[in-house]
């Protein structure tokens, strides 16, 4: 069994072929980033392309390593900042790579399954409460309406030319290897000296975070197992929700000394209010969360003072 | 006032573009299709480029006569059954050409106003009676999907930038040029003399018949009225369903002479059952359906054996 990881080179991406690799898999790549041979063989990559997830670039990986059984489609678009300041980057990475990635797919490797990333973002801001995976999409953001699109293109081809996909819609996924957002923010702020943090939003704003060695368990759990079903949707949250009040108050603890958190109240357009993964479908796999917010906070403060030494 | 008409070439284009000019309207187009100076001067088109719908033909076209008003984008894949065949033909001719006249749009004339053509297929085949635009999409084919994604993108960047964007659902339209489908089909074989016809399906299958000088109307006046949302959804249908067989019906009436029509009741797969708008979205613009469709096919008739003489 030949695994490919698309967008092997991102946070996602590295997390899960080092995983996949050390299951015993061999795991070949392609995306974007340069990956050297040093780090190339500590990733465990049989093999990389650095580029467009386009045919000529799906066929030369295919080449070298014979067909894949599964492809893990991590790459595309991944900040709702940058969808918003360059939308058509954001549509090309996500949309039409998957385009090219589905064509390639049905006319080379028709029998391959396909576990593709979505993203809570398709949810929008109009929900409260956990969301279950057949609630009406209502994305907010250009990021979350191209993962829509994304989606929708996978199923035409799963429902319509029979390629076994899995979408999996990511919520709040953090850890080691993470250099934006929340956690590194503040991060980086506790690590200049300050200690009297103002944040954006009310610090109400929840969220349904996941650690990424959950994540990319869950990812490789699908890839392994048997698909009854041609085309599912999977919420990849655990069905907890979290304020980003209590996730600062942990992370300024497991920073230590002393630090205190406030909020300016003022929300960003769009950004959801709530965003929690109803958890059922997910818990009816092989599958357990294993990792406690607690610790995976602890976890992220220890590798970032270890990475920025 | 500028009109631009993407996929100007084509059946609902030409038809479109005359209309506009007619009314006095300086009418400028872009699409696939080599029109020479004699049919250009006919069509009453300002100018025309010959080709992708991106950034650099766009460009010229602005260059060549300014910026637009308005622009009527017909431009995308056109057959279901061609979206089975080359699925990522179709998704590149709809999806992608769109996503690059929004992205050109946004930052090259951001007041520019769209009137963009979808299709009823995004409600595919489990609708029994008229249907609003409220209800769920649940496309069949990959043309469905595609044009669902192509809304998807329309609503992205008319909330998300301002775009002024009407989509108008197009059901079942014909008349006079379209040289493809049902009624074309039976033309062909009542020319060629055959009086016992056997036509595909059961005959039962209800589709809601527009005329394409009522359609391009439509087009038209929404393209000149004001518009208070940014985006908004309209069935491009009349409201009544009439049976494949009665069509059948009226045509060889039309046609005259004795002719029988049969129907093999082998359906094609994912073919909807029926697909007839709620047509009161429509019926509240200042419009009207004029053309009823016994005088329609009549009309068509008379086109048809007038262009095969």
């Amino acid at each position: 069994m030949t695994f490919w990881v698309t967008g092997g080179n991102g946070f996602i991406g590295r997390n899960l072929v080092r995983l996949l690799a050390d299951r015993g898999r061999s795991v070949h790549g392609l995306g974007h980033g340069a990956i050297d041979e040093a780090e190339r063989r500590q990733l465990k990559l049989a093999e990389w392309i650095n580029g467009e997830i386009d045919a000529s670039n799906l066929s030369a990986l295919a080449e070298r390593g014979g067909l894949p059984s599964t492809i893990l489609h991590l790459a595309g678009g991944s900040s709702v900042g940058l969808s918003i300041q360059q939308p058509y980057e954001d549509f090309s990475r996500t949309v039409n790579s998957t385009a090219r990635l589905l064509e390639w797919v049905r006319r080379s490797a028709p029998n391959c399954r396909l576990i593709v990333a979505s993203s809570a973002a398709i949810y929008g801001a109009s929900y409260s409460g956990s969301i279950p995976e057949e609630a009406e999409p209502r994305p907010v953001s250009p990021y979350g309406h191209h993962k829509l699109m994304m989606e929708q293109l996978c199923r035409s081809y799963a429902v319509g030319f029979g390629l076994h996909t899995t979408v999996v819609r990511l919520f709040s996924v953090y850890g080691a290897f993470l250099r934006k957002q929340l956690l590194w923010d503040m991060c980086l702020r506790l690590q200049r000296g300050e200690r009297e943090l103002v944040l954006g939003g009310t610090g109400g704003e929840v969220r349904d975070w996941v650690d990424i060695r959950d994540v990319v368990k869950l990812l490789a759990n699908l890839a392994e197992r048997q698909q009854g079903e041609k085309f599912q949707v999977i919420n990849g949250g655990c069905g907890a929700g979290t304020t980003v009040a209590e996730i600062a108050d942990i992370l300024t603890k497991s920073w230590g000394g002393q630090a205190s958190v406030r909020f300016s109240g003022v929300v960003r357009p769009g950004d959801p209010f709530s965003l929690v993964a109803d958890g059922g479908k997910v818990r009816a796999l092989p599958f357990t969360w294993e990792i406690p917010l607690p610790r995976g906070i602890a976890d992220y403060v220890h590798w970032f003072k270890e990475d920025t030494r």
